[in-house]
């Protein structure tokens, strides 16, 4: 059997087409079902990712290894979640990496929790904090199939009355009402601790840049994010029909002290 | 002194606005001239980041503590460099994070290089090619600014020509000939591996797409980053005037086998 | 009976929320149904524009004067039509106005023809060229809906062989192949004419771009437009989640002398 | 001497590139004075519109004859001025044509003025509001360069104190508190009258639309228009790095009556 092949308890994405697509746990006896055929799991098993599968009906399915952009799309979700690209803007602009400790809130589906995660391994920690205990039992689902509980401590805590951890690189939201939450980011954050939100309506963000300037936050920003994909076809390329156009606008601010130094 | 205050040797970005920041490294003895006033660098050893520090002519610069964004921005050119929001989409689609192994090429000013060092770290590495010695060069001391010269190993070789790793979780190309990579980017990919090429014009996205389908990748996609920054002020909130239009387009494609499994 | 009121034969647009709006003809003894219940045309007889009238569900419905852009939403389709964001501007960019002599091709369902006739009456014409007969006779049907028809010659023609007309002020191209029918604008325009094509794929503007060069066509431009729609609710403002992506690119050129005077 | 050629008072559009043109009015005697060298005017009497000269440094200048878009262009300002994209959808939303009686306000360089009067013209009228009176002789003498100045009543009168007209067909907003105008709007519009409202802030959007609706306007609408340039070159094509990425939201609403019909 090939080193690095697919093995029982594998999480696999199996690829129809752009469309359609299946993440499934490799389990002996089990079957995907597809408007296409079915496949036995098992067939899977040894396989190399990439392999090509066909259905019992004869149609081909790919079957790769998932990245942290496929976990994130075939999450449970209890709850809106955050779009990739939002995902990926506040990870690099909130300045965290391997090694950081980061406050999130709220978990929600754990889409933007499993990114955190994922980028602050091994040595860094995620701490979410979520109200709904039905919403962070599906979140805890999710890191699990995503490989990243362990980076992860879940609070059923209502953040806007506090945040327990000190000295935190970053704080991240995605909440309701993120500017009751500013002066708490404010005590939470280390010195060079940045402060970066999620909020689909403008209200929400003239708030909490309001409550960001109270504070003593600064170099405070706001953007958003548009994608756009392209249909590339020899002959025929243009961008798609249907685009997003809007998920929630990105508030980024940085941590200040209020009085100047001596 | 304060913990994890400002010591010499650090770099530190002195922000006076959103337009005027200057990244320095601290040095004693050292002063950093700015058209409202110079400070003397000797002043920020054992402040901590966040203090308001005031110039000669009294103008008051905040020490923040550069992020990954930040050294992106400040990067010595040779070449023109890949924006942050496109850094950050190429990060995430390509599915690396710590202890990824990467190819990457060109280097060019090592912006790209940076963001990708900084997520595979501390256990994976980033394997840069790059035809220009002066261009590399100045990489090399770009990387070295942001402590992640460790998890770079530089090759002053065309890509290609050929790659000379195996096995590798990624190929993000940022080069001119994207297509004529994309044979030697199978051979280098594991059977997991992303491909990804960033392109400013849309022949160049095309012919690229075309390769990856002659050589057997599957799930490609095409898409653009559009970011629009909004200038928030209570009651005057509106979008800036001035965009960035284009930067380039991101392809991203996976491995797959040209032939079935039986 | 108010003056200006609604008569027998009058279109209304009988408008119940932004996503279900009805265009009627008004007829003595005719019932519109809707999925809110029925009205009776006669009802609309001598009532204002801008009246509010129940369904026998006790629904309210108001009963609009169509403007241009209500008669495109609502013509007849054979074909994709152009958007009414694409259509206002090649109507300000093509230069036409009340008067102009404007060559169209092709028909389509009319809806650019229809913007046309409107803007170029009382004085001007439009000559629309289709080469499906099927296609043609919807068109008419909508422009006389519109009551436009008094300014437009169909043409049941093909345009790439050739256009009948001479000195005119604009031709406007809205067909596969729109390279193909710059040799015959150049000669059909008047020395001030203006070029206009709308093309979904940027290959068809490449090809047009590079043929209107070889002809002697200057100004180039090329542009696509992209129209947000907000949504305003006090406290709760954002764009919508969905937006058109793309429809087509929009190329203008002016005519120039191949050779320069002496 | 041709038909149609350039005569001595004519305006025309001295084109030497996309960045740099000059409108002129021909006179006998006058000299065009550039950075590629000066063209006296003489040599355009008699030419044809699209004819070529050169500079007497050798430069190749084309003499187009200036579109509607040329004229908004190169208006003399002092005030900012309305894009043509905006300006384009405005008309078209408005439903406005020939024939047309529209309200306006303010009229500041009379840019949007100018596409009202083109588009309303030969039987139409707008009635333009401004407060400044320097502003309004600014106005008047661009309406006179583009030859629209027999379609515009200019009134020195503040709009949110009252509109004197009634019955008209479309009352057009660009002013900094256009909520103000609205219960004037309401009564001088017709029942089948559009409303339409042009500002660069959300707040003003915000203050609009709620003024709207208390009213008994309906069907309102709000959205903003984004157009990018592509730089079409074979091979290298790709939209142009900088746009405008905001100038103003577009709020579209339509008359009815507050009370229903029985």
């Amino acid at each position: 059997m090939q080193e690095d092949a697919i093995c029982e308890g594998n999480y696999v994405l199996m690829y129809l087409n752009k469309r359609r697509t299946y993440l499934v746990k490799v389990r002996r006896g089990q079957v995907l079902h597809t408007h296409k055929g079915y496949i036995k799991l098992d067939e899977l098993i040894g396989k190399r990712y990439g392999s090509k599968i066909k259905s019992h009906l004869g149609y081909t399915f790919i079957a790769l290894k998932p990245t942290l952009r496929d976990y994130v799309f075939k999450f449970s979700r209890k709850t809106q979640i955050i779009y990739p690209k939002d995902i990926a803007l506040i990870v690099l602009y909130s300045g965290i990496g391997p090694g950081s400790r980061v406050v999130e809130a709220g978990t929600g589906s754990g889409a933007l929790t499993s990114a955190l995660a994922y980028y602050v391994k091994p040595t860094g920690k995620v701490y979410s904090y979520e109200i709904r205990e039905d919403v962070l039992e599906v979140a805890k689902k999710n890191l699990e199939k995503a490989g990243l509980l362990d980076y992860v401590e879940f609070k059923l805590k209502d953040v806007t009355e506090g945040i327990d951890e000190k000295n935190v690189d970053a704080v991240i939201l995605d909440l309701a009402t993120p500017w009751l939450v500013v002066p708490h980011a404010y005590e939470a954050l280390a010195d060079w601790g940045v402060f970066t939100s999620y909020s689909p309506t403008i209200d929400q963000v003239v708030k909490t840049v309001e409550a960001l300037k109270k504070e003593g936050f600064v170099a405070t920003e706001c953007l958003e994010c548009l994608v756009r994909k392209i249909k590339v076809i020899p002959g025929e390329t243009r961008p798609e029909t249907l685009m997003i156009g809007h998920t929630g606008y990105i508030v980024i601010a940085r941590k200040s002290f209020k009085e100047e130094s001596d």
